[in-house]
Order: structure tokens, then C-alpha cells, then sequence
């Protein structure tokens, strides 16, 4: 799995701007001499899994085309701590002077990976499937939704544009379920799909007789949820939301329903403890 | 405290932009009447500390100049659950495609003003203060330090270019302490500082006889920490450094250092729930 | 129906800025004294719907926000010869600079619509609406895809990332229709439909084995789509493709077909002819 | 013919980040493994004359390095139907990514170099030459105008500041065409011509006596050219104006003006056929 | 004389970002209260001309709307030491934050145009203008040109694509004058002047018979100048070049060339003192 | 010394295509032969010190990355008249075009160096520095302040944000010298040190009860200068400032200040005559 590098390079090359300023790295440059040269090593200070390979190697290579790479554990690889991700040699200014900016996209991207492998694994053995939500840090929804999939969750919308999701204060302007899903219809393109935000049983009663893609089952408990799963019955899809955690995600998974929308996995990640290590 | 809206506006404007794509919000366009007018709150879920206002408020006067705003808690007040911190009313539209931008700032940069805002608290009757480093999200480390202000905490380095660090790395290659801190100081205006990292005491001894402006304490307990304090006796800024999270805040801080160095404030925070709700 | 403005303000300023180079309107500023101050009319030379007026009117405002608009038709409504569209009055400087750019856009996407809202006539009685293609003018795709929307047309894909569309050459690369669709469905998220391009009838009957959302038959005729359109019995959208022009999309449409999809809306629209008159 | 790199790169890159949007080429990366390789061709389907083959190679290079071209018709070559073009040979995943966009570039040139040697054929024999103008699509104006050059035309001003053209407006705002010409000689750089346009011949022969570079005769048939030309002897430039297409250039032409100033093709450019075919 | 603002707005937005750097003006937010007010004025420390006060009005309104100004001298007034040119007043906070920025680019454009009427003044009564050349600083061509017309001078090419100057290596490469004038002539279009750099008077006979538009006399004295406008007799513009000064200039002049082409105006300008005083 | 290429390319990038224009170099595109290839040299014109040579090899390098390029004399060394600087070789279009931009780098930064040098050598023999101010040309500050370096200067403040500097109109509306550092020490974090501007010595003796890292003494002839220094006694760094020139620095370096602050390198720097001619 991977993205472009068309896509990667612009925010790293921002990232390593916003880093250097308008005088660089001048404590690289007054104290290391412009020939050293270093052995280095990506090595997990913890268990995980990695995310975002790309976008640290691409901060090495925009600093210093000079420097070298071999990597060990690709993205998706499962991580134990001191597993070796990746070897990288070369100029020593330019790996010093890279690092922080290489290890902030990985150890960010890993996080949220590894986190949502920890929900999938909560889960396994029922039938959902853990995805994010638009709850991203500005700039990035692009990078941290491919750690969400590297970390083996679904996406969700990728913006406003992409899908139509109607929610309770779209219901309530519209004046109810059934002219908010008809004026959406009317609107949108064939590869557009519909989805609805649903509070009670009552409104998806509603709501089946109105031939959406998906149902949003917002805040929910795994026994309401079970019967929700039930009047759906297979004609659409079934997403739980509502501040889902890694302890109340199997109940909720046991439900039955398709999918478990976890904002946090992208608005509260946690680094993984990823560090570059100097060899010999 | 406040930032120019100049430096607030373009990752605003290109987070709104991210949002949107290439058809704009699609359910509301089709959802909701060009008239219709709401009227609403930004209202905390949880308590904390309130910052980024001001981005999220640009979120909504770039999307549509006619909402009207009406600020109760500006950046830095303490908010209780159910505080409501401004009022947003005007267009529906507006409003409803500008929320998770809006949010999505507001949340994060609250989160990071909250968490800095704890660990204050809990070292409180200290002489210490905290202050966040350079693992930042990429993008935003200027908004993120904003918001590590706005709780209460101080900025270590913007970048790589506004003070020197002299790291254990430097150290190892330049071939000692005192060679590192005379090309540093040979190469760098009268207005940088320079820091320097020791990971011993007798590293920290010899940097005492070299006039640096502040120490890294790197790693120490603190135990170690104090007798570091009393080698430095008031010659440099004490700062020290790892892993320091609000449990062990207090035990570092009553070691008499004069600086915490708190990484997660930036890298790892986690958001502060604030909705935004529709009256009437 | 309309676009926020931080979509459209990005483009006209690049457009006006392509026009004014590095001296700006050397003839207008040497000719016209600053303070002449003319009335103008954006009149309609030829019948057709109007289409971007929005980004007619923000070249005029950004050049000078002195200048004063009134809309007298706006996007969407049908013109006749001679119809006028607005009054733009005010500083004669800034009319003229802003002219060409305004034009260039409101001409274009008024051309657009026209066609677009052609064919959707030349159609009219039979179930069949129009949709627009990926073939679009670099740099423009969201601005002409609105005007499809405005001419009555639907739209396809806006990029490769917003829906799955497997096409001949990716079945191949896949071995077979089966392999594809099942790698497409293991891969995309709950909210991307999944359309297939079928060339013969047997792999329609094959494709609706797999439940896919949309099939794309290209380059049948109107006795082919016939019996495609029963084979598929409304379990799939079907959408009709190959160099679809205003004449052959009657037969076409009466086939049965869901979807005309029409590339040259976008890529060859010939522009509307409307001019910018001096009054008085 | 050419144009240097770095103004194709910046247009393509943006072209290309239009069409990944955030999720990339979703149905490529799901379908077709990253090993698979193909060759493929750039193929006419439609006579006429090939330009902009370096925006589409510099978009599959953009997306991948390794994808591998030869050229067999660069820019300016006659196509017949079946004419190759270039091979691309490489990853399937770079090629099939690019593809659109490539294209995009590769038929929207093309035609305009096609359309712009039509016309130059329909008046072979005559002393005049095809040129295009202002009315560009936004954005593309230099990569439009090189197409006419690469199709035997000539460029009229590329924008408002490289050459002066006194308009009609202009002259009545100014009081008259004496003082127009006069206010722009006083104002202009002396490597900057003056062209006016006139409706008239008594307008004409005013502007005789006020050393012009150049004269737009607008909207008159071909005997009203011929005494325009006659007028002018020799002294300017004669360009005529005015929905010349190519069944009535032939006309214009024999008047024994310089130029023939044709719009439509830039601002209506029908496209060149030509696709990307999948080799053996 | 102006620009418009959508050509000056991105150098000053940039100019403020580049001194605001990643935390704002930190010593202006820690000393100066929000709520504090001045009235502040721009004068001029010594004589001159004005040049630039948009690109220095639009510094403060960028930092804030509320700041309120009042011109008395606008670009192309005289001044002599002490005079004021405008009035800048409101929040203290602002003022302070962009007063460098403001101070940069008028000090800066004022030091060209001053010299530029310097130079002009030195020439009165001669036949000659000054012009500027293509030696200028990187990013700020189009407002240091802009700076000239404001002195009395004239511009020479903006760049490379708004005339032809065939120089003495094109002449070399091509293999001959006529070659080199005869390829030009056969690319450019009819609104493209064709310039030729001659460094004798055999070359100037040579180009005379070949109908060039101006002819640089490249490095020649009074005398040979006096010679060369003879030859040329009206038939082009001629244009003196090669490190002209002040103090050489009229001698250059009194030979009868049309222009004298001094680079150091944009390249070597001294700036004009201009300050900014805090009233009462 | 060098800056990191990732900073000097979007500089050299913008330079190029202000240039470029939107039609290329039409002299070299017509006249000379794509195939032609020329050798070339950077030759010093006059004496001073060479900088900026990144720059301008990144100018040819991103023109055409065929041309080829071998450094004699790096940043930092000094030239004598006719020395060779580089030789740059390869296809003659590229050179030819890439050429004024190459040189207006080359030029301006060498002079910028020079002039630090010349007056680097002027105060030898005294312990003071020369150093630049935040009076630089908008958009260039990052490679002045390098310019400076290379020339043996120190660099002051690179922005409103790495130092605070409190100026006068900053003490009087703070109500004083005590107050306004207070306030500055209570917001600026660890690593950021404070000048407090003073201008008279009664100023100075009160700044030197509170601690401040350096003071700037503004506007003080020698005498007042030796005075304030022994007042300050190592306490502070001591900045000379106000219209220092190379025939005044010697008397102010002598009065036994640390630093002497110059505007003029960067505001009103002279270039150092660089030309690039063609071998044989």
C-alpha cells in the first residue's frame, strides 16, 4: 500500500521549511563537519505497526539526495520493540538535520496505525470493520486516513464533496427524514452514495422505506444496536458512532453492525515511539 | 494573547479547501435552503482550557462573512462542561459546512492548551514551568505552541534555526563537549542562545566551566536531577527532559530544574470536546 | 445553485494575474483617466444558460471592490439574443482591466451549460439524464462539472479517487472481471461505489453476478443497449458511453439507459457568445 | 519547439493533484498489482498535428520515474489515423494513473494546433497569417498560444501588459483616437507597439497620420478590408477581427491583410482524438 | 500612476510572513497593551521622490483593517527632508508589528525612483530618457519597474518573452547579424519589437539595411555614439548601454540617442531614508 | 557555508519564471540551435567576495539539468578582478536563458558579502563584529543574512520572533525601561534572549539593574559609546547602531563595543560586477 509520491512530497517539503526557517540548522551546521558521514537506524521503542515510511524517507531525500536508504519492515509491517524499520546512511548534516521533521510524520502516521490495528483486533471474530470519520488534524486528512487503512480500518468520507451524509441538523432544516433523503437524491450524481444519521428506531423505521446506502446508528447502545442491525436486515449498510474506545468496541462490534466509526483513531492519536538511532 | 489573522488565514483557508474538495458540501447544498438562518453554540463537553478561537472563527467568516459571531470565553479561559464559549448565527449553510473545520482546530488546540494547563496545575507551588519542544504535527507547530501559551506553558525552539541544541549526537561527532559549544559559538549571532544536552554529570561539570545559556537534563530522575541543579546553581536554565507526564510531573519539578520539557503536549494530545450546538 | 467563493477566488485571481503580467493594463492606465466611471452590461449574443456568473463577477471585485454588480439573470436561467445578465458599473479602469478574465469565464461555462442543457432536451421524454466524463480542461474540472450541474447534467467521477471505475484495461491486468471487482470491493471504503466497464453483453451477464453499483457499456448502439438494459433489470445503473453527440443521443437515451455520458461538454464546449456592452 | 520545463511542470503537477484528489487512483491501486507492467501507445485516431507531448510525458514521469518514453512524432509532426505517436512503457499502476491527465493535455493542444493549421491551409496562398488572441482558457494561455505557434500560427498579445490595444471603449472614454494614441505613446516603454482597433475607414485614415504599429480592423467583410489595406499602404500592420472561421477565412485573407485574429481557437478548440493504447 | 492591489498584495503578504516568522512579533504582544493607540507619521529624512506607499499601505492594512491612513504625498511627489508623507493611525500594536515591512519596500522603491529623477533631471534638456534593464532584484522586478516609471523613467523588457534583444552570443551562435535577425523575425509575433546589441559601427551599417526595431550601442563613448545616431538617422530607436552614471550620463545624452540604459537603478539603489514618526 | 537546497529553490524557481514570463526566451528560442552547446565562465569583474553561488547554479541546473558545472572558487573566497569563479558548460539554450537570473544572484549576494568583508577588515584589530539588521529586501532576507555570513558578518534578528528587541516608542508606551522588560521576561520563553535599545546613558544604567542580554546603543558617537561600554562592564553585549558606513566604523569599533549593527549591507547593498563569458 502507498500513495503518490506527488502527494507526499508537498506537505514533507512544507514540514522541513517550517523546521529550518530562514537560517537552517545552525546547530548541525557550526558544529558537524560537512564530510561526516553517519550510519543511522529507524528502530520501534514499542510494539505497533508502522505507517508513513514514505513521507520520513521523503525528508531525508528532499534534505540531501546523498543520503541512503534500506528499509527492513514496510508499511503494515507489525512492529516489536527494537525491530530495525529501516537503515539510513550518509551525509551526517543532512540526516541530523532531517530527523525530527521524518520521525514527526512517522511516529504520527504509526500512531494511528497501530491504534487502529488495536480496534481490529478487539473485534475480530464479529463481522465490523473499524473506520475513521472527518474528525482529522487540518492538513494532513490525506496521510491519516492511509494510516488508517495501513492499519487495516476503512475510510469514511474523504471531505464534504464525496458522499452525502445527512445529519440530525440537516433533518431538522429540512423538515424531516423524507424531503432532507429526496432533495439529496435529486441532487447528486449516480456514484454518489446516501447515508443517514439515525437517533431512534423510529427514524430508521423511516428511513428503510427510503432506500439509503448506509444508516449512521449515532450513540447507541450494543442493545438498541442489535436491534437496529435487525430492522435493517441486510438493505443497507450499519455504522456505529458515538465516542467508540478499544474497551467498548467488542460489545458494540457484537452487535452485528457493519461498521464502528472511531473518531479518535485521527483526532486523538497517540505517537508510536519510533527513534533514530546512530550505529557504531 | 493572539496571533495575526495573516498567519491564522492560510491554514484556515487550506483546511476549509481540504474539507470541500472539488464539489463543495454536497449534502447541505442539496439539503438545506440558500435562506434558511440558524443560530448556534460553541459549547464545551468537557472542562478545560479554551485556544485557537480564532481559527475556528476564521473557519466560518471564509466560508461566509454574513455569520455573526459573539465571543464569551476568548483563548485561555477556563471552561466547566456545558460553558458555552461563543455564539455563531447567521446562514445555515455557512454554518454547517464551516463545523468540522472549526471544530476540528478548536478541539486540538483546546486539547493542547488543557493538557498543558494540567500539568501546570499539578506542579504548581514549583519553581518549574512546562514548555513543549519540536515534535510537533507537521504544519501547524506554530498554532500548536500558540495553544501551549495559551495553557499556561513556555515555547522551547520554533525550529532548527532560532537557538542552538547541541545534541548527544552533535557531541559524539564534533569529539567532545567543548568542541561542539566553540563552533557553535564561533558561528551564531549574539541573539542565540545555546543549549546543550548532558545525559551525565560530569558532561554536566565540564559544561559549567564553558558558559552555555541553558542544560537538557536528559533522562534524569530526581534525584539526579538535583544534584544537577545544584552543579548549575543558577549559571544556565535548567531544563529537564524525557518521557514527562503528568504523574511524574511533580516529583521532576520539586527537584528544583526550571524548565520541563513535555513532548506529548504537541505530539500526542488528545482533544477537547466542544460541540457546536443549534438553539431553538 | 452555486460554489463557495474560497473555491472560485483562487482561480480568477490566477487568471487575472496571468492577464496582467508584470506591468498590469498598460493600455487602460495610460488611456483612461483614474477617475472616469462608465455603466456596462454583460449582455447575452446568442441563446443559452448562463453559467459562472459568480466567477465573472469576483474578477470585477478583486480587481476593484468599487465596483458595483447587479444580477439581472443568474446562473441557470435561460437567455435569449440580447438578454442582459447584469450591470456592472463603476470605475472604468477596473471594468475594463477585468473584462477579458470575466469574460473568459462566463463565456466558457455558459458554453458549457448550453450543451449541456442541449442534449438534456434533445432527451427529454425518455429516462435517460446526462453526465459529464474525467475529460476536462486541466485546472477547471470543478468549475465545468458545476456548469454541467447548472446545464441539468449530472456528474461523473471528479478524479480517481471518489469512486472505483474498472475499465478494460484493468480487467486485464486483473485476469478477468471477477478477479477485479473482488480486489476493488476488498480495498474501498463503505461510501465508493463500484462501476464496471463491460464491452460485450456476456461480460454484463458475468458483472451482474458481482453486484456492482454502476456498469459503464461503451460504444453499443441503441439495439445493444436495449438488451443490456434488460439483462442488468434494475440492478445496477447503466450508463451509456462513446462519442455521444446531440444527434445520436435520442436513439441512444430511448434505449433505456440511465446515464448518457457525454465527454465533450467539458472537453470541446464552444463558449456562448456574451459580450460586455457600454450604456449610454 | 519547446518550452522549458519548469512552466509545463508547475500546470501538469496541479493537473495531476486534481485528479488523485485524496485517496489517489483508487480503482489502480485496488486492481493492479505493483509489479505488473505494461507497454503502451499514444495513438491518433483523427488526422490533424500533435502538440503538448511534453505536458503529457511530464505527467507520467510526475507520477512515476520509472516509466520509460520514445517519441515518435514530437510536436508540430502531421498525424494520419493509426499514427503512433510515443510508446510509454513502465509500471501499469504509474501509466494507468496518468493516463487522463496526460491525455487531457496531449487532446486539448492538439486540437488547437490542428485547428490553427486548418485554417493556415484554407488561406495558403495569400500573403496573411492566422494569430490568436486574448480569449484563452484561464490558466492555460501559455500552453494554449504555444499550440497555435506549434500549428503555423502567430500570438497576439499574451495579456494586458505586453503590448498596447486601443479599444473602442478606450477611445471613447479618452475623447477621441488623436488623444488615445497620444496618452499611450507618452506612457510606454519603447519596445512596447500600439495597436488600435478601428470600425471605420475614416477612423483608419485619422489613425494614419498618429504612426500606429498595428491596426485591428473589426468586423468588416472582405472589400471594406481591401480599402483598409489600401489605405494603410504599408505603414502598419493590418490585423483583421471578428468571427473569422475557417469557411469564411479564405475571404479575409485575399483582402491582403497581415493577420486573420481567430478566438475560437483557443477559446472553443474542439479536441484531437488521440488515446493511449494497450500493446500486446 | 499605480498597480493594482492583486498584484502588490502577495510580495507584501509574503514580506510580513517572512519577518512575523513562526510566533508573531513576540516583543510588540509581551510590551505593548492590545487597546493601545498612536498616531504615527512617514517622513522623510532626506530628498527625494516617492515611490511604493501602496506596498507600504498595504503592510498595515494586511496586519490590521483598523488601521486608518491619510496620504499627503502620494508616488511621484518630490520631497524634501522633513516632509510628511502620509499619516498612519490606530492600534499601537499593529503599527509597531508591520512598520519594518512597510519601511522595507517604500525605502527601498523610493531609493529607485529617486535616482531615476536624479538621473533624469542630470539629462533635461536633452533629447534622452532613462530606461532600466533586466538587472534586477529576484521576486520585486515588476515593483522596481514600477519604481522607475514613477522616477520619469522608461522600461526596458520585463522579461524575456516582451521583445526580442539579439546579443552579441546570439549574433555568435547564429553565425552572423542577418541570421540572427532573420530567425527572430521568422518566430515572434506582430507585437514583438526586435532589439539588436551592436559593438561597432560596421555592425550598426549591417543592421540599419535589416529593419530592426532598436539597436543597443553596447560600451561606446560620446563620440562613437554621436556616430552611431548618425548612421541610424531615425531609422530605429537607439539605446546607450554599459555602466552608465550620473556623472557620465550627460555626455552620453548630449550624443542624441533616444535611451540610456542603466541597470544600477534596480540593481545598486541606494534606498531613501524614510521614517516613521511617532506623533504627540 | 552553504544553506540547505530546499530553501534555495523556490527562490531561484520564482526568479526563473518572473522571466520566463508565459512565452520563454523568444531571442534564444528563435536564434540559436536546440542542438548548439557552449562553454562558459563566471568571471569576477572586480575584487570582493564571491556568494550565493548555490543560487545561481540552481538557476542553470533548473533550466536545463543537461548543463554541466565545475566551481573554482566557493562561497566565502575572495576575487580578484578576472578570477574564475565556475566554469558552466552544456547546451546553449539553457545557458543563454538561465544567464540574467543566475547573474542577479551572483551579483547581489557577492555584494552583499564584499561589503561585509570590506568593512570586516576596516575594524580589524578591534573586538568588534559587524552585523546586519531586519533591513533587508522583501523576500531575500534568509539569503542576505547568508550573504552576511559568507562576508564574515554576524546576523542580528532574522524576524519579529527570534529575539526581542525593545525599541523606544516600545518603552514609552509601556510607561518605561522597568516595565517593558518585565513584560518581555514574562512572556518570551528559555531560549530567547532580549536587547533593550537605549539613548542615553542614564537609560543604560537603569537597563543594566535588570538584567538584559545585550543593549543597543543608537545613535552614540565614540566617546558616549566608550562610556556606555564601560557603564555595561561585560554585563551585556554592547550594538552600536545608526548610519554606521566603512569610513565611520573604525572610531565606532574602537570605542570597545561588541557589535557594530549596518543597514546599508542589505538595504542598499552595491553588486560586485560578475560577468559570464563565453570560451573560445
Amino acid at each position: 500500500m502507498s500513495l503518490p509520491a506527488i502527494m507526499i512530497e508537498p506537505v514533507v517539503r512544507a514540514a522541513l521549511l517550517e523546521d529550518l526557517g530562514r537560517a537552517g540548522d545552525i546547530t548541525t551546521d557550526a558544529v558537524v563537519p560537512s564530510d561526516a558521514r553517519v550510519e543511522t537506524e529507524l528502530v520501534a521503542r514499542q510494539a505497533g505497526v508502522v505507517a508513513g515510511l514514505d513521507f520520513a524517507l521523503t525528508a531525508f531525500r528532499l534534505i540531501d539526495p546523498a543520503i541512503v536508504v534500506t528499509v527492513d519492515r514496510p508499511d503494515g509491517t507489525r512492529l516489536s520493540p527494537r525491530d530495525r524499520i529501516a537503515v539510513i546512511s550518509g551525509p551526517a548534516r543532512g540526516i541530523l538535520t532531517a530527523e525530527r521533521t521524518a520521525l514527526n510524520f512517522l511516529c504520527h502516521l504509526s500512531g494511528i496505525a497501530s491504534a487502529t490495528r488495536g480496534i481490529t483486533e478487539a473485534i475480530a471474530g464479529t463481522h465490523a470493520q473499524v473506520c475513521c470519520t472527518r474528525k482529522t488534524i487540518p492538513g494532513l486528512r490525506f496521510a491519516q486516513k492511509y494510516a488508517v487503512r495501513v492499519g487495516g480500518g476503512s475510510n469514511h468520507r474523504f471531505g464534504l464533496d464525496d458522499a452525502v451524509l445527512i445529519k440530525d441538523n440537516h433533518v431538522a432544516i429540512a423538515g424531516g427524514v423524507r424531503e432532507a433523503i429526496a432533495r439529496a437524491r435529486a441532487h447528486v450524481g449516480h456514484l454518489v452514495k446516501i447515508e443517514l444519521e439515525v437517533d431512534t428506531l423510529e427514524q430508521l423505521a423511516e428511513a428503510m422505506q427510503l432506500r439509503v446506502d448506509a444508516v449512521l446508528l449515532d450513540n447507541m447502545g450494543p442493545d438498541l444496536l442489535r436491534e437496529a442491525v435487525a430492522i435493517v436486515d441486510g438493505r443497507a449498510i450499519t455504522e456505529a458512532s458515538g465516542r467508540i474506545r478499544p474497551d467498548t468496541a467488542p460489545a458494540i462490534a457484537a452487535s452485528g453492525v457493519d461498521l464502528l466509526s472511531v473518531g479518535w483513531l485521527t483526532h486523538s492519536a497517540t505517537v508510536l515511539d519510533i527513534g533514530l538511532d546512530f550505529v557504531g
